[in-house]
């Protein structure tokens, strides 16, 4: 047995993984998940965030950018927004991010990069405007 | 045009990130590509390795627990065992490894991180016995 | 050599997997894949629905719950939403749907199959106005 | 708010999925998966377990055929011979199974496929000797 | 319509794809098709081989590899092994195969070449002493 | 060590890869890379072009041939298109194009396939008016 708990929902002093990673659109994720389902929603609230991204150990920089390398791993879902984002909440720097997108070169190949940048070009151009 | 150079061999005062990665396994692994193809060994060394991990930005241990999680999302082939143990040589802990491993669960599912534990686990104990 | 005949383009009494799947689109999506390729159309209509399709063995219901969970898989293109309809034109409820897509979670993580619930929310939304 | 509790581990009158699933196996299962990892245990016995496979909806039989054909597009990890004993522990013939196979053929092609025979004629060799 | 058969059993003066690909290894591969399921080896040999390969356009080298590259693609399965012999067969230089899997490297990254450099390093020794 | 040098940027009698490639697009493209990243359009240009592209041994219009197969394993990103136009400007016939879109059938599936015939058509349909 392990001595980690799999649901971990009660508060905590410290501010938990999503509020910092989904910042100011917090609500706004939750309430697009309960829409879709409510299940899903809670599997992702639950599990997914106060579950395996509270795990202690990596800061939550370093969470984030392994997130958006996987998240291009996986063809640049709208997800790779809302976590590019969340690397720059959590205290990466735009050299950073851009780091970790090269880094996926040599193991993805360029297209899956490509589309990538044009995530981070739209993140930043909009965040210019409004954000 | 970019500043950044794209093809960087020249020795530097600080050990290259492949040096680092490889440790002692660094001729063993040059080797291993020459035999598999030239052309492929002096790709991997220049572009991957002295270009592409050279980037100034991320610090090699953020940069070889990304490559994990990539890894990871390939289907755990031989090379994460070289980057689990790069990222060891890299400063990482077990279990920051640990964490970056169980961080794919959410984004790539069980199956994936499954393969990925018994790839670490197997370093793990050849490394008690002789590595 | 084999008892089950590859190619099966003779009518029969009882209707085929295409026509039940495709409902009242068929004529227009046979249309579409032949405007897109003739090939393609007659490997489509001869191969994967005439002779894979309507293969015995399992009912059609849990074929397209299979299909449904084989095209999250690949990120849910738009033939995703074909047999989100299909599992439903072949006696699936919506709760069968959102079980086949949440079972998806364990093994291909969350962003594949929050993608799916989208699909299947504009599929939802758009036949409570027309459908 | 969803009424679906996402950590469900009290026992319940009726078998858990996963007692069904791994069948004989099951101990040596949740112990392998110890040993690799406490954390990745506790996640797959009660979230992948415990939690969405045992959500109501979908029979037993269905969940672990779409099972199958999920870790065929994953490229047919140790996992499929696990799912593959799993559907026939749950009900499913072995005429369901190949056809299962089958289906992913037009959506994933025959590598994927072929691969996944090869571990259910490893499967079948091996219990008509002893399993 | 198209004029394309689907199907296309009938022997032809010429040899058909599958006898060159497979070569002297032709009857074996069929028959272990045919050991793991008869519905999938009819599917391969009528549906992938005598209708798909053998439609006119592409020389049967340009199809080989093809084939090879996306067999890299999957994660360079065995039938990786069959499509490197099958291109040697089908007329392609080893410097020509050298090729072809370096240019995947842009595509898919380092992994899955290196992964198909050492299928084709296995090949080409046991060929050496044997084939 | 090998002879093929990785970076190879001093201009050639001959038209390099990418100019072929790209055609009347050269500039358009280079200069969205370059606005997306400047190290990545660097890579893109020294190293996926002028050093693999360029090796020897396969002629273009079979490389573009294979881009396309590769790219289709990738989903169709919007690469597809460029390179499309890539192995018509290449020399290869529309004909060639379909053949090596179908070939991709047997080895990738179905929705892969349909999804990159929708790219082709939405460049010949655009050809036809304005490029």
């Amino acid at each position: 047995m392990t001595d980690q708990p799999v649901s971990n929902t009660e508060g905590s002093p410290q501010a938990r993984a999503r509020e910092v990673i989904f910042g100011r659109q917090h609500d706004r994720i939750i309430e697009r998940l309960e829409a879709l389902d409510p299940t899903l929603a809670a599997f992702t609230r639950e599990f997914a965030y106060d579950t395996v991204y509270d795990l202690p150990g990596l800061d939550l920089k370093t969470k984030e950018l392994i997130a958006c390398a996987l998240l291009v791993s996986l063809g640049s879902p709208p997800e790779l927004r809302t976590h590019l984002r969340g690397a720059l909440n959590a205290g990466a720097t735009e050299a950073e991010l851009r780091g970790a997108l090269l880094l996926c070169v040599p193991y993805l190949g360029f297209p899956r990069v490509v589309g990538a940048f044009e995530v981070l070009r739209h993140h930043l151009e909009d965040g210019q405007q409004k954000e």
